[in-house]
């Protein structure tokens, strides 16, 4: 990969040129943040015309290395006004691999308030007014661009949400069979997308041709051991049969599955939206598990969800997506909360600040928990941008401001989402410090230990986040820097050392961290609200009690 | 004054103690200050149970030193996330010094979600349940507790805007003929009135005494010539006669005078909501200028207006508010920008904050410039409590997030007032640093210098404004240090010097930034929004030139 494709959305021109040296050992998160940081003024408004979009494939994308076709989204976010690099699978990163794109900067915006389609194919890239897709969900706009495109292509499309510059409006991205079920949906890129005019992205990868390794031979061997080392892992065996949905029951007996509002960590109807029960009555129905969201993925933790009638509902349907919008509104009918779920991913939002944002509702007045007739209609109102709607999707920091609530749960303006921090100690350390908001990637912790110990794990496991977000591994498949230096070294004969991996990861973090700063966000926003450390949470009665000098020695080591 | 009455919502308690050492010498803004960064944990949340409310009248207060009784209320900002002191003439802050009150101090909520009003009177003080008085407006407020406590009673109060917590929801305090026209309007301390339960302060001061001169003749001495001093200035004789309101005019001659939502700098129609001729037209229907807004003041800017009937309509109608509601809204019908007026007194709301959010209403499409119907209707729903007046109550940040708008009218979450920074540099300075966001209190600046001498004035602008905030004295008065250290050394004895006096302003300004520091507000929120530096203002085609690093100067100095 060496070609940078810049988008003018103002003069609707792009630009293809070799990448320059600073950026060539650079992909994935590490190569989107460099350019954030780099390009865009930090203090500038996220939806204004000097900030900018970019898409980066991670460095390994298209190498057929197990787990290995993330794509990293960065920009300012204009939900947390600081820096953000959102993850997704799906096909996107692969087919932008092969046409060797390192990364589409998108600047600017449309002058004349238009939508546009971009497409890059092995002839380049093109813009095309999109004032058919005007409105449509993901499902419609994919659909129509396959059928344009053809079946083949890739596509990362905002809906409705993203279109308004809904702060939790994500950027859906294909998965292989052609279904907008993945989503960057964290942070509100999907309405910093639709306020550059941009509706969708097409990647047709016809004709082009993979890059291959320096050391073919090497590169197969240690695929072959990696592959190996994932498959004996512990969580591969559980999530490619039952998904991350089915981990759900697990998280309430832990007591950290946020439910009605973040008013306990249990919920009693765990079973019924979650677990190996639900997972073997959606095969019964015709649905699956084991799928894959992107080429290459050995893990296997996507599925498809089938209604009671045996039909198609929704695909991906994730933990995350069932704890928020199902435990966290009281609702336990799966079917209501899959059709949520689908209702999401066509409009472009991100379930997790959707289900926190209804919460809140719930505290309004607005909503009753269990009610899932009411929660649908919501996303409609959402959809159809009513002010309501408007307010619920602008995510939760907004929605309690509207309504005069003091209980919000985000950090840096982002939703908090499905591990309590108040049972996941470890976890809200790093809630607290991600210079991404409140994220439930690579901050995770279920351990409870000392102190010191939290400390020391969350920098390393945000350390290495950062850099497997880089090389585009997925976090499901735990890449060590050891994995992650043999695989580079071998691809591109660069000759890194673990320690290079690590140093990767730490800068990308430090840029990040520098970036917030620039932008105004000072050190104390690196807090938890005020709930989470003086209400204790059911069952178990837990408060989140690390110090915030402890908190603080997360990035700045003593 | 040595009282500090602690109030704690909670048991529904009233504490009166001596004032603790530390604070003797506090007051006004440097005392609301002090308690807010001494008390207040600087990342909770602003109407949370943790944020407390604090009432601080000047050091003046109450003494008959001329300009003398300034109010300052201060908590942490709902509207900024920082700190906030709001200041306010009418009669609260004499009549509290006659009571020797020092502070009053609000702390946490009620636990049953009622109103309640506090009374303080010479024996003390009590909470009464306010049931009768919920969802009314400020004059009806007013006009009900002056039938219960009598006609010589100081009242601050909050209207709708307040108990639906919005931030933009001010406080009002009553002027000396009962009218709740004077607000500390702005950074929504209403909001954290409302937050708290307290519907309402009523301050009967009779059969109090107020404290005695330490050197009666001297103190006398000074007062007499500060008074004369008063009243040779330039600015006293042009606002005693036509109020502020008079120079809108020739504001917008200037070409700083906000119009159609920043658009423009001058209105055209700017005789029509302001100047002399308004100010005739008035005093021809029996309304009339040269009123006084608190005891003992000299410069008398405050009116009483009345509508083409002859009838009272409002009263301290200001430049700040006919220019926001009027100008900025496009709307050049005196009779309605009053009546505009009037109903954010009444509804507790900060006139400048409303207006600068219903400029951006017009840019989402929900209102047209110089629909004066349509802007009444819309603080109507602000009254209401419907879900786009809360949108449109939670001031302009809010409304241009929840309508995805990128050119935002905000410093620090707080709207820019009526003096645009494009052809007031010096003011735009002053914007930008000022802890509190934009405001137009202690950092307008109308003279055009070198860079190097605005960044002089304004630094010395602001630490005089703490000084002057802190003592009491109005601004109108335009006090320097040598008169303020005069008058409270021969009131208090206490030997104070100009350089005192500087050294107080320079101290408070420093904690208040060190407040918003630990509340999360970095450097780089003191920055001026993206189109005040990119988009030249009609009709000088002005943007704001000042660099960035020449801005950090006013609190850094090299």
């Amino acid at each position: 990969m060496n070609r940078i494709v810049r988008i003018d959305m103002r003069q609707l021109k792009a630009v293809i040129e070799e990448a320059p040296q600073e950026m060539m050992q650079l992909g994935g998160r590490a190569l989107a943040s460099h350019v954030v940081a780099a390009e865009v003024p930090a203090t500038t408004h996220a939806l204004g015309r000097a900030n900018k979009l970019i898409f980066a494939p991670g460095l390994l994308a298209g190498t057929g290395a197990p787990n290995s076709g993330r794509l990293s989204i960065g920009a300012k976010s204009p939900l947390t006004e600081g820096i953000k690099e959102a993850n997704v699978g799906g096909t996107a990163a692969t087919k932008l691999a092969r046409l060797r794109v390192k990364a589409i900067i998108i600047e600017d915006r449309s002058a004349d308030d238009r939508l546009y389609v971009l497409t890059i194919d092995s002839g380049g890239a093109t813009l095309v007014p999109a004032d058919d897709l005007v409105g449509l969900g993901n499902y419609d706009t994919s659909a129509t661009l396959r059928r344009t495109y053809g079946d083949t292509v890739g596509i990362l499309g905002i809906g409705p949400a993203g279109e308004m510059r809904l702060a939790a409006a994500s950027i859906a991205c294909t998965d292989p069979e052609g279904r907008p079920c993945r989503h960057a949906a964290r942070g509100g890129l999907g309405a910093v997308m639709g306020s550059k005019g941009l509706k969708a992205i097409v990647i047709d990868d016809r004709g082009a041709r993979a890059a291959e390794a320096v050391d073919p031979s090497g590169f197969r061997e240690i695929c072959r051991q990696y592959a190996k080392e994932i498959q004996e892992l512990k969580a591969t065996k559980l999530i490619s049969q039952y998904g991350t949905v089915g981990g759900l029951p697990y998280i309430s007996k832990m007591g950290s599955l946020p439910t009605r509002n973040y008013r306990s960590g249990s919920f009693e109807k765990s079973d019924a939206i979650g677990g190996k029960g639900v997972a073997e009555t959606n095969a019964a129905r015709g649905g699956s598990f084991g799928h894959i969201c992107m080429p290459g993925c050995v893990v296997r933790c996507s599925n498809v969800m089938h209604d009671k009638e045996g039909n198609f509902l929704t695909a991906g349907f994730e933990y995350e997506s069932a704890a928020m919008l199902g435990a966290n509104l009281g609702i336990d009918e799966l079917d209501t909360v899959m059709q949520m779920e689908k209702r999401c991913d066509d409009l472009g939002l991100d379930t997790m600040e959707t289900g926190a944002a209804l919460g809140l509702a719930a505290e309004a007045g607005i909503f009753s928990f269990g009610d899932g007739r009411r929660a649908l209609s919501l996303l409609e109102e959402i959809g159809q941008g009513s002010v309501l709607g408007r307010v619920l999707g602008q995510g939760a920091k907004i929605t309690a401001r509207v309504f005069g609530i003091s209980r919000v749960p985000v950090v840096k303006g982002q939703a908090i989402p499905a591990h309590d921090p108040r049972k996941e100690l470890g976890t809200g350390i790093g809630y607290a410090t991600s210079p991404q908001g409140a994220d439930h990637t690579g901050v995770i912790i279920y351990q409870a230990c000392d102190t010191p110990e939290m400390i020391t794990m969350s920098r390393a496991k945000q350390v290495n986040t950062c850099a497997y977000d880089s090389v585009g591994l997925c976090q499901m498949a735990e890449p060590t820097p050891e994995i992650m230096a043999g695989l580079v070294s071998r691809f591109y004969g660069w000759h890194w050392g673990p320690e290079d991996v690590a140093g990767l990861g730490k800068a990308v973090l430090q840029k990040e961290v520098t970036f917030n700063r620039q932008a105004g966000l000072g050190p104390a926003t690196d807090r938890l609200p005020d709930f989470i450390k003086e209400e204790p949470i059911e069952p178990h009665q837990g408060v989140f009690t690390i110090a915030d000098q402890d908190v603080d020695k997360v990035l700045v080591p003593e």
